[in-house]
């Protein structure tokens, strides 16, 4: 193994980048954000680099500066990725970004790993998705290939009748078709792995969303042992299979005969939030020593928590959390705005 | 009560300066950090001010910059505060410093509050320590008034022959000579006080002290459960004469009668390192939210933890704590020295 990393570049300084950052500076190492905007969360708590994602020269000198780089959102340009990669090694790996880039690159991986996906289909034009509805049936929804996430870029059909507006709404970017999923929970596997192949996973949390957004992840998750397993274990095959480094995010679906896949991402999780206040060694450190080349932490849960994100106007119940005095974490983002992730809390699940 | 602080000013940019600043940015407050030193550790993780402490311009220029100010350090000299509390407030209060500053000042204050401290008496002169000697006995320990910490400034007097030499090592120093307390285990208590007058105390430690410095420190102290809430009841009195606003350390010897309280220090301390592993909000979130006068969290304790310091060359041994997978805390301090504490790790306490 080579000589661990000392200076840790994050491309993007949204909440994520800022929480990684901070924990990297834990344990000593010195971390480095790159974002477009000046104004990034991030750079409150790390040297920022304001730059475009175009902006080749300053990328080259971003990469110079650091001895590997890592990220906190996927859909990071190619270009920009080629440009550092030339310089210094990137963690989690292209082909992760490359897979979880595209819904229908992910779900034929996943398709081939064995793990089990909504029915889908790809849909670049009217024709394929009337055939991708004769096979696949409705309700399902439509979904741009690239760049959704929190809900954007979706568009659901609930009788063949919505199918031309569903289409409409894609404005011409290539699409792919899900069959709806009958499920009883939505859970989430956060897993890591290091450079020397030692896998890690955190206990499965249960998420609940609203309009299209994470709300609350609960651990642990109210399923059968044996299905926690299988979670995991699956985490652990996804990461293998893209011979991975860092920390990765594991959507799934709980339905009465297995587990399905959502969708994967290639970083820290809102959904594993929790184990700041759940776990020894959080997913910000694990990911962190994950991509520095150092060994994992000890991800086990000690303590059963719940996590609630804070969204736009949800900041106003921060007097209160902080006088409820539970942990938590404020993003140092300035302005409100409807659905912008401001902060989350992390409350001990105290049994009677 | 006013408007919580957001710009938080800390003097001292050492580890505890360090672990306080990325405290305020976890809770999206505004850290700034101001030490003689460029290359202190807390600047790796929030804007620094290299000033020395007689720089009167650069202390009101930093002063402006921020909302409140507190402190990693005791001894930070009476000017350098003055300049800054004619500009911002400074917590915890100039009298915690006035009277941790100065052992015998201490030793009065403590004996005021009615607690029990080690036998003390002043020592300007050969002659009071004469008649120190004759009240106290043997053995005994001389220590400086001011400026001694780790072990550095003091004298054991094991016999009276040993009075000279001691008397030599305080350099002319004002001192206190100490009676020997005889003690069966040193515990402390980490103690905050809200600017709203509401007291939060953690559970008692134990410490293991090598050389002077402190090594271990492990919760929960063996210590009986009526010891244990004298202990937070007598931090509790200390706080609220001073009208205290911060987290406090206080140690006490357990002895067989009593507990005997051996010194304060207002601010985050060693001995709290603990509760980042053990409790939802740890010492140095519980110290920024008084200082920036929010409500204070729950510092209830979830685990039980053994803190140990990293101390010189103990840095030797962070691949295999890496590897271990423990809450390792290092301090971004490039240079290694002997007695220099380089970082600490807290173990979970797994009870077979």
């Amino acid at each position: 193994m080579t000589e661990p990393a000392r200076r840790i570049g994050i491309l993007g300084g949204g909440q994520l980048g800022r929480m990684l950052a901070m924990a990297a500076g834990k344990i000593g190492l010195a971390p480095a954000v790159l974002d477009p905007a000046g104004d990034a969360p991030a750079g409150q708590v790390a040297p920022l680099t304001a730059a475009r994602w175009d902006d080749a020269e300053a990328l080259a000198r971003f990469a110079r500066s650091v001895d590997v780089v890592t990220y906190e959102f996927e859909n990071i340009p190619e270009a920009a990725l080629d440009a550092i990669e030339a310089i210094v090694p990137i963690h989690p790996p292209r082909r992760a970004l490359a897979v979880s880039q595209d819904r229908l690159v992910e779900k034929d991986f996943l398709s081939g790993l064995g793990l089990t996906t909504a029915p889908y289909a790809k849909v670049d034009h009217e024709e394929e998705l009337s055939l991708a509805l004769a096979t696949i049936g409705t309700p399902a929804i439509l979904k741009t290939r690239r760049l959704g996430y929190d809900g954007k870029g979706q568009a659901r059909i609930m009788s063949p009748g919505d199918a031309e507006a569903a289409l409409a709404a894609m404005a011409g970017a290539p699409a792919v078709l899900e069959g709806f999923v009958d499920f009883s929970a939505e859970i989430s596997v956060i897993a890591a792995r290091g450079q020397d192949g030692q896998v890690a996973a955190f206990d499965p949390g249960e998420n609940r969303h609203e309009d299209g957004i994470l709300r609350t992840t609960r651990v642990p998750a109210t399923i059968p042992a044996t299905l926690a397993a299988d979670a995991v274990l699956l985490a652990g095959r996804i990461l293998n299979a893209l011979d991975y480094v860092g920390v990765l995010g594991v959507e799934l679906f709980v339905t009465p005969g297995r587990l399905v896949v959502n969708e994967i991402a290639p970083r820290v999780h809102n959904s594993g939030h929790w184990t700041q206040a759940g776990c020894l060694v959080d997913q910000f450190e694990q990911h962190i020593r994950a991509v520095a080349g150092l060994p994992l932490g000890d991800g086990a849960r000690h303590s059963d928590v719940e996590m609630e994100n804070l969204i736009g106007e949800d900041v106003a119940k921060v007097p209160r959390l902080l006088a409820e005095g539970a942990d938590l974490h404020l993003y140092g983002k300035a302005e409100t705005r409807p659905g912008r992730k401001m902060g989350h809390v992390n409350r001990l699940i105290r049994y009677p």
